[in-house]
């Protein structure tokens, strides 16, 4: 495990003595404690730690370091995932008609800062190739009508679950995923709705919000879950607007939130910043990282 | 009508020429166009006209004007208003229980920021009396209970007419205003809701943005109509916030925001930088005044 | 000159009666007048107007048109210029190492929304290749020393007049331009800096906002002029950055808002909105459009 | 000390095991850790931590306490240091001219939002009084010339001393203070300068603003150092602006900025927020507090 930058991410009721025992966990360890970020829900008691190591000054295997972790977590009850960094997560990008989102992930992949391999493209329309071929991913057009809804999806899960795809980005995939696809990539589907939620949840935000007049308009990156547009949110940006802007002027606009919007979602879930509690998601800024 | 800023603001069907044949008329009179400032929306064909004239240049009298304008404004079929600048607006602050709006408002009009006469600070608690003697304003409580709203809005419509008032500012005000209240005072009551409507419309904004976790809060000011929290937008604004924020630290990141966009509306509104179409409210900015 | 948006900016000493003379004279040649902006600078005495013309309902030939309005411009001392809307720019974009501008504004280029051709990118580096083949476009590598740097400049100005060039953005292109160069180009070279200026021109900003310890950082696009980076401000933003931010992410970060602010600068510019008044930008927003 | 929040502040040379030391002393003693804030300057190999503790478990005296952590703090060369929450700071608003921010600091600290006591107001000139009358804080008007500059400070020390002042708040005090006041007082005196630093550093600055043409203006508070306008910045915040500006409309816009800007500089001083490190301030921000 040399070399490595490790990520532990535990959620678990609040109690005394939490940081004292975690930390002094890993010195004993040999580790050494980059950054260790709290957060104590005093609403619902629980305490939330993510807590970056540099496994340099240690020779423990991994699955002895599981095992003496079980011994502190079980106890404590600890919900706890580990990221030993030694492996980059492998994304899919699934997308409709518009470039923007897409275009800009995969300028960010391509350039180095975005720390994955994005392994494919699907596109439910037959649009958009030209920017798969571009930057040299594969691209699968899917098509999809409400009678083909439930083979198509089954395709999609074969073609994630056979490239072990353990992100999926809907960039602008503009179609409603079934429960059991969403149970199957659970808090690993990002999507980017174009409004801030959980105002213009739902079709047409943009017409919509030249309707009601709004003042500023915006977009949210949220994990995907059963409900449309109600995951947990991981991002939200929004811009002032005047009255002189029409659907398509806010669809313009809007376009430039929402491809910076996802980028820092997906940017965030990559490096382990995310503990998902509920219907909310605790976001812990990057330490110096 | 010497030394005077007169504004007129036109909506009108839109149609070629417009904006000849008007500034022609106030050239022709001998006024000095200060300032004019339009807004096609080209999807309702509505032409909306913002213009501000100094009457230094011209000895014609208010009837004079208005009757000549007339012969203008039939054929071209404007809904235009006049404001000749000569009559601070008397206005009316409503409040309930938070103080951040009251003083704020308060302070502009005590240090000449805002150009009206604070008439009377009405409060359907007993509370907030302290600030209004500070600032040495009228204050009135007027109780309301389910049983004697209707009481209540007639006697604060009294109030209101006796002192003849212009414009009625919600300074976080809790109530529901009734049907009749509302149009007696159309397009004259300012309102302030502490959410980024239409995000958590009604109550407990703040709360409900806790546990939808979103990212950012915000504020909106609007025109008061019969459908809560439905009324044209005036100014909004948000802050980016954390998953750290509890109900309670929302609430005190919010007042900020709030106040900031209250006073913005209103300033907006004594201004005549408003015109209200359907349920936009086209704001025009202030144009180097 | 049917079916075409012909734009007039215009600039000239203020005076009585200018929008209704201005407006009329469009009036009488047919022109429906889609928005007509003005902007009074009343500390220096000055004029500005965009008025941006439909010219359906004319059959002015563009000769007549000038020769006609040169009989309204000379007597009130316009300072003017005219874009008929029938030609795309040439834009030719400057660069050395970074790619995040490059790659946005070709994609915008690509997808439609910047209106104008493309027709090369210049590196003084042998760098970001790949990129111009992405997006096939001519790639042309000038180094550049000290000694060469006069026969550098000549060879780059030979390829952009020779290609016709109307604009030519310095998208991260980092060496600073002779007084020669830039007058050749006046008020046709857009530069972007990666701060908010004034705060960090000349060299290495983003390590210098990290020493000094600003809480937020910032980019501007400006026209390039003799004195490096005080050349006429076209837009701003920043975003809000913590001490955590070493000089390495405050890069980062800035890199989002350096693509968004050039972006919005360089097509303001395409879209005639720009007048340049001493060191002063005037920027029209859309109206509409 | 029962029932109390106890706040370390900590700085020292970074070194492994730092967070386990730290967070098991306090543990061993019998405190509940509420929070512990970290940030390693991997620049300057430099730990930073902000702990904050509930003494509710424990019986520790404050001697008790401090020695023993001096046996911790003295081989880890630790720079610290505590305050227990028993007592409200004492806290002089300095001004001049311009009232906004003092009657948003007065109105926070009246309706309980400062945790604080507002002892004096001094002026250089005879104004604002009637400010300190309505909030019922003593009021000094200490005038200065260039000749007796050096008594006036020594009349304003005196007075600070006498009254046990914790913090100064220059509020808009349009005077340069010498260095032997700012070393009395040393990282204890908030200052808000109308611009955001670095630009626009010394006179003027919504003047310079408008003729260099930005297109946003801002604030910023930082603590008053020997070097004008160069101390360690606290908050900084902006808003976009146009050319139609003037200088008299920034500093009304600006007027907005400052007071917010200035108001949470001080929040986060009284709460124990701030580690200064050279000329960069360590903000940790509020955590569930």
């Amino acid at each position: 495990m040399k070399s490595q930058i490790v990520t532990f991410l535990i959620k678990c009721p609040d109690q005394k003595g939490l940081v004292a025992k975690i930390t002094n966990f890993f010195y004993q360890k040999g580790f050494n404690i980059l950054s260790c970020q709290q957060y104590v829900n005093s609403i619902e008691d629980t305490y939330f730690m993510r807590i970056r190591l540099n496994a340099d000054g240690t020779n423990i295997s991994k699955s002895e370091l599981e095992t003496s972790f079980l011994e502190l977590a079980e106890p404590l009850q600890f919900d706890w995932s580990v990221n030993y960094g030694d492996k980059k997560q492998n994304v899919a990008l699934m997308v409709s008609h518009t470039s923007h989102n897409l275009y800009d992930l995969l300028e960010r992949f391509k350039e180095g800062h975005l720390d994955c391999n994005v392994k494919m493209i699907i596109n439910n329309h037959d649009k958009l190739r030209h920017i798969a071929e571009m930057f040299d991913v594969p691209f699968y057009h899917l098509p999809v009508t409400k009678e083909s809804k439930k083979q198509q999806e089954a395709q999609v899960i074969d073609l994630l679950d056979s490239n072990e795809i353990d992100l999926v980005v809907m960039a602008r995939y503009m179609q409603i995923l079934s429960s059991k696809f969403i149970n199957h990539y659970k808090e690993r589907i990002i999507n980017i709705h174009h409004s801030f939620l959980p105002a213009f949840q739902g079709a047409n935000p943009y017409k919509r919000a030249y309707e009601r007049g709004v003042k500023l308009i915006g977009a949210t990156a949220h994990y995907a879950t059963e409900d449309l547009d109600e995951g947990p949110i991981i991002e939200q940006d929004v811009k002032p607007v005047s009255h002189e802007s029409t659907p398509t002027t806010l669809k313009r606009i809007g376009a430039d939130i929402e491809k910076l919007v996802l980028a820092r979602a997906v940017k965030c879930h990559l490096n382990n910043q995310i503990i998902v509690s509920g219907n909310r998601a605790i976001i812990f800024p990057e330490a110096g990282e």
